[in-house]
């Protein structure tokens, strides 16, 4: 019980300096630090500062707020609408400088680690899959896979132009030109 | 004469490590060594690593190939699109596992380097700046500079993923949606 606390303890701080700061410039001694636990645990629950990485990556995107996808009796554009909201919204609370968790696992680590590289790389696959059968139901959407990973990439592009103007205003003009012009 | 050649074998050097490994992955003995330059010398050229990053940040920005936007006597559509696939092929050139260097500092050094964050700022700003105008040539174009904004965002979210996936697919996609939807 103990146990499952500290590394519950570990998950948490490292999300949180991860996202915060990224994960280069976070040590083991800082996660360690911001977990208040003693150092010598971190290596009973995880091998390496990378597979703590992974397990974040994990945590974080199964809880991609998919549920509005799928609330049935809703059109399909405003399924897409309550979900893409809520994304910009979740981001907005944990402030925009933080961006997105996988978003910047995406540009700092491609290049350094494969493994999580590869579980990020998954996780955008599944949400563009969550979104590509709500598309389907749109009119004239001639090809809805595209459109869903135009769509992932898009807001991925926009929490990035978030992160450096400090600003939501890119969030919001993803939302609407969006819906103006790709989903309709 | 020799002076001036050391300070461009450093940016030189530093904007190829910067671009595939990222700046919190490369050191300033990573830099010397890459640029076959004596250690001594980097601080004889720069104060510290984030001047460095900053003007690289600077000739990145200034190599944006902006030149097709201005092309006379070329429909705004088609000036676009070239601008565009120009974009494309140079980050396909360089290996899209790199993606591009204000994309990767936007979301590795906003928390971290307000300087190079605000660079990184203001060449995403210059550079929707310059598309804004040829967009609202478009008919029907209500927002040019919010469109002009969403493209170099979403391209910028294409290259982070055409990095994780390690191929080009992401970015003709991008292409294709864009044209398809958002520019017509």
């Amino acid at each position: 019980m103990a146990q499952a606390n500290l590394k519950e303890q570990l998950v948490d701080a490292a999300t949180d300096l991860f996202h915060r700061q990224g994960y280069n410039a976070t040590s083991v001694d800082d996660i360690v630090r911001g977990a208040h636990v003693p150092k010598g645990s971190f290596y009973n629950h995880f091998e390496s500062k990378e597979a703590l990485g992974l397990e974040v990556v994990r945590r974080y995107a199964a809880s991609t707020p998919l549920d509005l996808l799928a609330e049935p009796d809703v059109p399909a554009l405003d399924r897409l609408r309550a979900h893409l909201e809520r994304m910009v919204e979740r981001t907005v609370g944990w402030g925009v400088g933080r961006g997105c968790v996988l978003g910047n696992f995406a540009t700092e680590l491609a290049s350094q680690s494969p493994v999580i590289t590869a579980a990020v790389r998954d996780s955008f696959a599944a949400w563009a899959d969550a979104l590509a059968p709500v598309i389907a139901e749109l009119p004239g959407q001639h090809d809805p896979q595209a459109v869903a990973d135009y769509i992932v990439n898009g807001l991925e592009g926009a929490y990035a132009r978030a992160k450096v103007i400090g600003d939501r205003r890119p969030l919001d003009q993803f939302l609407a030109v969006t819906f103006a012009t790709v989903l309709r």
